[in-house]
């Protein structure tokens, strides 16, 4: 029995399931994970602190998740210094599934979309999951908004929720605070539509974070992840700030108890340990830049990056050269952008590596 | 800022987000929980494997979950006697998010579900929630299906997806395997649909598992839980058995990296204890059958159960005898079913509460 002989929907036929290849190699900068594994006192705290949690495991967990909720506002609260209460707060499991429930609210079937690209994938395939029509924004050459361009496309298409990826996944490009205030605007006078700045890599920008835009302004959303300044993708834990209102409308479509006890639990216990993890951070940011000098040391070209991976380029045959770099033990990420490879920021040894890699590579180029 | 001022859409308006009260009683069956804490043991090997999950928590978790399902299709394998694969198992946080998945595969916008009610309230409420259009079936006045009616609406309705809940939840009713053969055969020769059996509560039942039905019905899977049997609904852990192309299919809608490392790890874990959870379920099948003869020696009716929960009434007032258990300090459940509540088997002690409860309100009524 094949997929195609299940009466499943018919734009589903054909597809593969997204995501990026797995393979077994040495350095695997394909991912943007944390290349820092968590610390072993923090390991003892979650194994402490779910222990606590199994012993009511056979109780729901608390569907609200409060604690949780307050420990992010906390966490945003510190360090953007914008007061954020646990009403603007709501989580999931990973963004991935925030960015579902909104969709699921604010877009949807005889609803669009848009986002300019190229930019987070997941945001055009969870657009189509939910029914949302999805459509492709532009960008300029450099990756940059080009903000005449995304207002007239706002402006004539009316998408009911607009994209803002900020650094921009897979660029590292960040957009200015005066961009997505344009672009707000010009979504409010088209609809209103939902705004949604995906910060995911926000820690590693070297500019300040977008949430204090979410004031006096009910239809943006800022949303955010575990999984890279808290080293802990496998955790999946997102989060938005946003209006409260937001909030309670996500609630009309998420799934109830969606969160476990033990993602809740563990979520927290990380939360204790915010400035052991944010000084990672800044190593990789050290490391980030020395990756971008290296690269165009070597003749390279890089995209500007606020992020924990760079874009680099260009290539004529861009899957020649990602080949010839795994051929050399060093798994990077191919996007489909055409002439650009992705890079994340790994340990320094991990750094080291890809970049021997890339000279043995541009040598035989 | 009110949810209404935001530009969510139009069938959201007005609604409430799905739920049980939470109410602080000393006695809660009302959410069909497991009394049992897990046991000690099973605590600290949580812990354990949580601890090691946790140290590569930087990682994203295996996406496929390999491991985890492969540990459900033994668990199934050895319990009713039928081989299963891993490659026929899938696993999501919570059957919720197991039906949300094949909903999006194979219902969605343009599409239909049909259920026969009163039945799970979350079969309507995911298939709204993804677009697909919600058909009530019928039930006897006893709750059990009415094959002719059933099959005739579902020869009329040709609806692309059907549920079938074994034991029935809120009412406890089992579905023979000969009623659900023939209702498959229906939905096959009206559409093809995919038939979805959710056996939630099975491990309570007084029947043995519909699960070797799947073999040669590609269309026919079997959803599960550990919430129930498992002791663990704070773990949102929920699977599905079906042919290994409908495992293939929900991988194109699913988020990817849906289901955490520390969820993964802890099911693991609970797998484990596999005989000691068993033992629990047997206790609690014990309670199930004594509240039953409890009920029908006060004179009440009891809708017959092959779960770990009771519908029992009839109330010409439903909610007043809701509100005076109550008063007495025993949460149980009014799920809507005219003349009918439901009380979750809890241990001997909460179960005597009840009881005692049930004989004050009786005398009042």
């Amino acid at each position: 029995m094949n997929i195609d002989d299940l009466p499943i929907r018919d734009e589903l036929r054909g597809q593969s399931p997204y995501g990026a290849p797995q393979l077994d190699v040495p350095v695997q900068l394909n991912t943007n994970e944390n290349p820092y594994s968590l610390p072993e006192p923090l390991v003892a705290r979650i194994a402490e602190r779910v222990a606590e949690a199994a012993r009511n495991l056979n109780r729901y967990p608390d569907r609200d998740a409060v604690e949780l909720r307050t420990g992010l506002a906390g966490y945003l609260t510190g360090t953007t210094g914008h007061a954020v209460t646990k009403d603007q707060v709501w989580a999931a499991n990973g963004s991935n599934e925030i960015l579902q429930q909104l969709l699921q609210t604010f877009g949807g079937p005889g609803r669009s979309a848009l986002g300019f690209e190229p930019s987070y994938s997941m945001h055009a395939l969870i657009s189509r999951g939910t029914g949302t029509n999805w459509i492709s924004g532009p960008r300029n050459e450099d990756f940059t908004i080009d903000l005449a361009a995304a207002t007239a496309a706002i402006a004539e298409q009316k998408p009911n929720v607009v994209f803002i990826c900020s650094p921009n996944n897979p660029t590292g490009t960040a957009v200015e605070a005066d961009v997505v205030l344009a672009l707000y605007e010009a979504a409010q006078a088209a609809r209103p539509s939902l705004v949604i700045v995906d910060e995911a890599y926000v820690e590693f920008s070297h500019r300040a974070s977008l949430l204090p835009m979410i004031e006096g302004r009910p239809n943006l959303v800022v949303t955010r992840t575990m999984s890279k300044a808290f080293g802990a993708a496998g955790l999946r834990l997102g989060y938005l700030a946003a209006d409260p209102a937001v909030v309670d409308a996500v609630q009309l479509v998420r799934l109830p108890y969606h969160l476990s006890a033990v993602t809740q639990a563990t979520a927290l216990a990380c939360l204790e340990y915010t400035d052991t993890l944010l000084g990672y951070v800044e190593r990789l940011k050290s490391e980030r830049d020395r990756l971008v000098d290296a690269l165009l040391g070597l003749g390279l070209e890089v995209t500007a990056s606020d992020s924990n991976f760079i874009q680099f380029g260009r290539f004529a045959d861009t899957h020649a050269v990602w080949q010839a770099i795994l051929d050399q033990g060093v798994l990077v990420r191919d996007n489909g952008v055409p002439g650009w490879l992705r890079v994340t920021a790994g340990t320094p040894a991990e750094n080291d590596a890809f970049l021997d890699a890339v000279r043995t590579v541009s040598k035989e180029l």
